[in-house]
């Protein structure tokens, strides 16, 4: 059992733009070249999946949350690292979420408000702002900032590249994964 | 990674008092015992965990089983054993399951239906009796018999220690697991 990778849940949150998805498929690629165990699960790919009949109202969300929690809390536990791109925005259900979870990496993907609405990549601000959606994070809905996340990604001033190595080389810190990939943070 | 154990989900399907929470913990017992990567999804558990707010109706059903189905396949294909114990009534979701996990054991859970509902350990065949349940597999909504099942249990003739080394000689015969529980299905 010894030569085998410890599992972690690598929880990429931020406000809905700030590019979760963007970098926890970059990280996911990366590690794809390793023999790690990878699992990438997405918020909205979720919702499809085991959330049907879910809404965003505050309960709905931390039900939805929960969910992706049991599923990456048995992924982990199995040795796998999970990247899971969903806003959670309260720090209550994170803390919950790492509590439960134990091999547990926070990476607030920080970018502000202004920059995603402009990115705006789902087109979801652009509703909001006309009435469509309501609880929207960061409009009309809240979102905790991280007290202590294990990485932060400013991805308004960083590129891809250099958010994706930061996380790869906290993995590698905590010994998630192995000398191939820590090759690549050394080289990138 | 060929050191690795090859992940399988074993769905135990049969009536409700059949046996498969008791097998399927049976043969996690023993499997516990060897550095194998196991996890048990059971229906009911599941319910409370990612399905809560779905009901008993077909459609509500067939969604509780995809949904367990779902998890099976992350698991299984991260290299885990995964012992699912719902009744999944119908061929055609099992057929659906089968081909998406790919690896698959069918165990059919057979008691006959007078045998399960004098067990009624959940006490549910008495509520079905006096009108409290609707749509019950085996009283007012139907069953569909495994076909060709990689495994038959006939909980009504043979010992949970019996029914329980079929299993584990099966995961044996097909690779998934190595010597340690080739010995006690030998012992068995």
């Amino acid at each position: 059992m010894n030569r085998q990778q410890r599992g972690v849940t690598v929880w990429f949150t931020g406000l809905s733009g700030a590019g979760k998805t963007t970098i926890a498929r970059a990280v996911m690629k990366e590690l794809q070249t390793t023999d790690a165990k990878v699992e990438i699960l997405d918020g909205d790919e979720i919702r499809q999946n085991l959330c049907k009949g879910l809404g965003f109202s505050t309960v709905d969300r931390q039900e939805n949350i929960r969910r992706i929690g049991f599923v990456a809390n048995l992924l982990t536990r199995n040795g796998v690292i999970v990247l899971v791109s969903a806003i959670a925005p309260h720090l209550e259900i994170r803390q919950e979420l790492r509590q439960n979870i134990g091999d547990f990496i926070e990476v607030y993907v920080n970018a502000p408000l202004a920059i995603c609405e402009h990115r705006d990549v789902k087109g979801l601000y652009k509703k909001v702002r006309s009435g469509l959606i309501e609880n929207f994070t960061g409009i009309d809905s809240g979102y905790d900032v991280p007290l202590q996340p294990e990485v932060e990604c400013q991805t308004d001033r960083e590129t891809v590249a250099q958010s994706t190595n930061k996380v790869l080389q906290k993995l590698a810190d905590l010994g998630h994964v192995r000398s191939v990939v820590k090759q690549l943070c050394q080289v990138g």
